[in-house]
């Protein structure tokens, strides 16, 4: 095997795209920052074609011992942040993935309500 | 002001992109979950283009107060994860940003040697 | 001024990240290559800080002479697949930007159409 | 099946990343415009997990039709833009792929050039 050239690995490694939205208001949707780690991780694993991580595949990648990560995930799950689905596959074979619609669902909800206030402020200001 | 749709909010929100191997490889050298997450947001404002966000841009995003912020900064900084550069503008003026070459460099080197230990393995069976 | 390695050049550059459904569905949408050339500049641009780039910048860095790049930005507004949108700034400057949610609207109603024309398939078997 | 909402269609799509480099720069490694084009479209497929797309997959998302996909693709080999390289899965199976690191590279000797004609541009203007 030929030795490759930094930017080669570099460039295989490949990317995770996430709104700048998340960033923003994770917060304000009442995520705890060990939680945000963790979704950036699934998102992560995701977008890397593992839809589905271990918690042990996570236990590898973080700080978290195994009891740590399921409990988080746990939380994740029961607070709405994070669904499980159910897919079948054109085979048959059934397979489940983290979903994070609602997720973005309540970041966006934030943006909004944000916006209707700001909107509030100038209506009264106008009128004042 | 009109009511923007949701899915207008979304794309002008902007996105992070993240090299994969920032969450496959931050846990082997040595950077912890809360630095991870606070390395993230610091990328996050660059992005933005706010690349020298101050201790209480990161607070109001994170659950960490004042002095945690700047006690992780220190660690990053000392462990060289972090670097404060010093640029001058076509105005004159000098600023500041985070650079995060090293932190790069870091994590590079560590996919290298892991595939030079595959390698090895790899000659040592053939020799075998 | 020290000579910087590839990867530190590389990483510098920034990134364009754009919707899978611009590439699966412009085409569908009636979009020719040379416009979605023009447009992935347009969006390229913008997400480096310059959202409103001239015809010379865009001539600069393609192949089309300025009458041509006029041209195709002409067919983009008149499709609707672009529109000059204004802005006044904290300072009372007016800008104008080019703005792409009406791009985004209509490759999101191929993708429904698409989903609603399978269903309707599913329900005829179903029935049948 | 359930409707789902435009935000969840649209977040499902996933992502093309691609550096700012290529924007700013094909031009001036001589790539033509609908070379770029199709090298984007390349890139988006290997994205969604579709390393070696058939010039029919190409025709059904652009404006080409196969003789001129096949003639654009041979080009992008020739000029050493795309390599086709082969793989062996774990499986034994023999697959094919295209890359572009030699494309990154170009683009990168590109931007070194450039900044090394401003540093003796500077040293000239300094010692002048």
């Amino acid at each position: 095997m030929q030795k490759r050239d930094r930017l080669h690995i570099w460039t295989e490694q490949g990317n995770v795209t996430i709104s700048q939205l998340f960033f923003s208001h994770y917060k304000a949707i009442n995520v705890k920052d060990e939680e945000a780690i963790l979704l950036l991780h699934l998102i992560a694993f995701g977008e890397a074609g593992n839809r589905f991580p271990t918690p042990q595949n996570l236990v590898e990648r973080t700080h978290f011992n195994e009891n740590k990560v399921v409990n988080i995930l746990q939380r994740l799950v029961q607070k709405g942040l994070v669904q499980i689905e159910q897919h079948i596959d054109s085979n048959g074979v059934r397979f489940e993935y983290y979903a994070f619609q609602n997720l973005w669902n309540l970041l966006l909800n934030c943006v909004e309500e944000e916006e209707n206030s700001v909107e509030e402020e100038h209506s009264k200001t106008e009128e004042g």
